[in-house]
């Protein structure tokens, strides 16, 4: 009887997610088992310090919890750029944010609410929207991969996420693929995500049709963004792949290649067999897929080649919502 | 007093350690503080299969124990090469081992000595030794590296090893620093391995030497090496170096800014600063760990910068038995 009524207790109560990003501020009322209940989005107005920020971040919250009762709320995870505290609640350094070393991001937001507020780094979020409720829930360990404008992620280790020493595990981004290779934004040579970022997907591609313009022939990426090469990005390179153009096939084929060598290095050191990607590029066809699952198989170690699998996650958008509550409801 | 008691009979307590090589198997009785009190070696005879090794083992312990009192030992250690299973004591395909797949040595070894028998990965063993006892004795987290034939390691997290989900965590060796460089023996590209490891650095200096007769300039490596160029070994390179030959410097100074290209990629993922690196080479002048470090320096994330350190192992040779004996001892 005593859990029944627990159970019905529950079922009422709810977690604030909050996924703070450059541009947008999003934050979601999401279920105890995972599922997003209501939403509201708002200008991050990165640009104009962290106090305005935060500003946002609370006007935001305070705009869904008007809508529901407050004591049902459990907490507010918020999920944020940049090296995280879980321990005392700090952002520093999240990239895009201006005006921005050290905030205590959980402070300001508790202050305000006077309920439990629990921060962690977005991508480990999203890791953890995954492991939990997405693409990762049969796997006790696995490496996720954001791939989008920049290349990060996170590691789950025993259904956990592994935060490493100082917060800042996972920056998958910044595996060094060629020590001699492109400069990336970080300084380093060769890092995966100055290969296959957003950025120089798109940046790669208009080179090449311009190189194919010169020779007279035709492409389906042209006509998609009507001869103006400002206008490509992955999800037109992705879709021209999928109609047959061979330009936009050829760059997601090797970007795939190229991310497979850095996988198959992170899984040698860290002994995990399972990938799953997401970020605005995993929506990519299924072939490049085949692409990186090729690289990885031919390039990691023959013990640790057997049940190596890698993965669409299936949260899209939203994991980084969905993980940031769930730090609530942990 | 009883307190007291405990500590006297611990004093007189010993573990013994077992280092399994290709060529060596190193059995030694080793103090609950880490202190080697007796040494014994044999041909590991590991061209003849595992019988034959593991009566290697059994005999060389017999020879160390028939000089003391065996209650007094707490159990005995092994290190193993290849992929070992510390859950059940198996060993998976060590390298240069003949028609060896999957062996249970802890059994065996358990089975002729009637004590308690812990296995472990001899990288991991070595790992486990400067934590305890070496020159990570100061460090929670720290990036273990051995560096010698090839190139291994042992991840060390809040002091105690990361095996990894299937016990195969730590391969350091096998990072890629090229996609498309040479093809190491694991048959991925551009591991570090294959540009740092004894073999290669041995025969990128004779090519370098013999370039350099067809020259007419004169080299002191040629000189240690008495003009026999299959003589050389790192050993001799850092000797050359030590006294000025500008061959060596360039050799062992190219190797170090190439070890710290990949020490930056795992430091990045795994979120650690400080590497300890063991192994044969590790002995080389103090300029190659300088090279190593402003290789890392220059190349890691900036928030991940703080704190880096790239130190020399403290146990040289023997951390492999001593990691051994403390599986027993912890």
């Amino acid at each position: 009887m005593v859990e029944e009524k627990t159970t019905m207790i529950q079922k009422n109560k709810f977690a604030v997610g909050v996924d703070l990003g450059a541009t947008t501020v999003k934050v979601g009322i999401v279920s105890p088992v995972g599922g997003i209940i209501d939403q509201f989005s708002a200008d991050a107005k990165a640009g104009k310090g962290p106090v305005v920020v935060i500003q946002q971040i609370i006007f935001s919250v305070q705009e869904l919890l008007s809508r529901r009762k407050i004591s049902d709320c459990l907490g507010i995870g918020i999920g944020c750029p940049g090296v995280v505290s879980t321990f005392d609640g700090t952002v520093q350094h999240p990239p895009n944010f201006a005006n921005w070393t050290k905030v205590d991001v959980a402070k300001e937001i508790r202050r305000e609410f006077k309920i439990p507020v629990f921060i962690e780094n977005d991508a480990n979020c999203a890791a953890i929207a995954e492991a939990r409720y997405g693409a990762g829930i049969e796997f006790k360990d696995f490496l996720f991969v954001i791939w989008g404008t920049g290349v990060g992620g996170g590691i789950i280790l025993d259904r956990k996420i592994f935060r490493g020493p100082h917060g800042g595990a996972g920056e998958i981004g910044h595996i060094s693929i060629d020590y001699n290779g492109r400069q990336c934004n970080c300084g380093n040579f060769g890092c995966i995500e100055s290969y296959i970022g957003q950025r120089y997907l798109s940046q790669r591609t208009k080179e090449l049709l311009q190189a194919r313009v010169r020779d007279g022939s035709r492409s389906i990426l042209e006509t998609l963004v009507d001869g103006n090469y400002d206008k490509i990005e992955p999800v037109l390179i992705s879709q021209a792949a999928e109609q047959g153009d061979s330009i936009a096939i050829n760059i997601l084929t090797e970007a795939g290649e190229l991310l497979g060598s850095a996988l198959a290095s992170i899984l040698n050191v860290l002994d995990l067999r399972v990938v799953v990607i997401g970020g605005g590029i995993s929506a990519a066809p299924a072939f490049v897929y085949e692409s990186i699952i090729q690289s990885v198989r031919s390039r990691i170690l023959k013990p640790h080649k057997e049940g190596v699998r890698v993965i669409r996650a299936k949260l899209g958008n939203s994991a980084g919502l969905v993980g940031a509550a769930s730090l609530v409801l942990s």
